[in-house]
């Protein structure tokens, strides 16, 4: 189921980097300088979009690091511009692309902790499942959000992006 | 994975109720109608408060229903009240708790369509990761965005709800 959902993630990550460009495409029609969008907010004291972006990478990034038990490379958080944020996703991607399905055997039991838990635990599974999982759709639901309630194509399949049927 | 996800939509439902319940007290405290709640959106083609509450409650349903091959209950999707929509969370609870681990133990292989996928099919497994978990976060996740962007006092702490740390 890990390794299974880190593969959702990469979808995921795949539709986000599509809703960015029809995002720069948007702002290019409408003659404002796509930077703006990192700024854009649902409410003045929510993070931004570029926050909620850096935050859809850095779950999914942490995931895969925390239930393997292998380091995760640092992130500078300083992108400024649409193109910078796809760059963001795209080092995400390839970050996910060295993990296999054999690096989570032991994750569900693995100890997770980190700063803001100033020293407690859950076990791997309780972690994926609580915290991992919902913080991962939160923010990529809410940089969507941010898209949709200001104007950008985007629907919900776009959203799901696309499923995988049964051969008939 | 299936059950233990059922725990987690259980979860989220109760924390969904709290912000519910804010909702109500922020409409009492602004001296407005706590009915406009529910015809509020983040943009005017997209599904209103109440909706996303109902679909909220709806994939947890039919998410267990699906499945586990037992009939849903029906829904009229008629709630006009923010009292309405804490009764289908409530019926909704109700509802969960009838499912047992045991329930889940062919719901990988299982096959699922539904009307809009017009004859196409789904096994459970995917269904599960591709369709059900990610619209319940969607839907909830823009719930909570409408209670948010105007206002109500919620932040992450109440979207993940309490996690569960290791005892030390």
């Amino acid at each position: 189921m890990y390794f299974q959902m880190l593969g959702q993630f990469k979808k995921h990550l795949g539709q986000l980097d599509k809703w960015l460009e029809a995002a720069a495409r948007f702002a290019e029609a409408k003659k404002f300088d796509s930077a703006v969008w990192l700024g854009t907010r649902l409410a003045p004291d929510q993070f931004p979009f570029s926050r909620q972006v850096q935050a859809v990478c850095d779950t999914a990034k942490l995931t895969a690091s925390r239930l393997t038990g292998k380091e995760a490379p640092k992130n500078e958080d300083n992108e400024k511009t649409i193109e910078e944020l796809r760059a963001r996703i795209a080092s995400t991607l390839a970050y996910l692309d060295t993990f296999s399905a054999a690096d989570f055997e032991q994750a569900a039991k693995r100890e997770i902790t980190q700063p803001r838990w100033e020293g407690k635990k859950m076990t791997g599974a309780n972690y994926f499942l609580e915290h991992a999982v919902p913080n991962f759709y939160f923010h990529i639901t809410t940089a969507y959000a941010i898209l949709r309630s200001n104007g950008v194509d985007v629907g919900k399949r776009d959203f799901l992006g696309p499923l995988t049927f049964e051969a008939t």
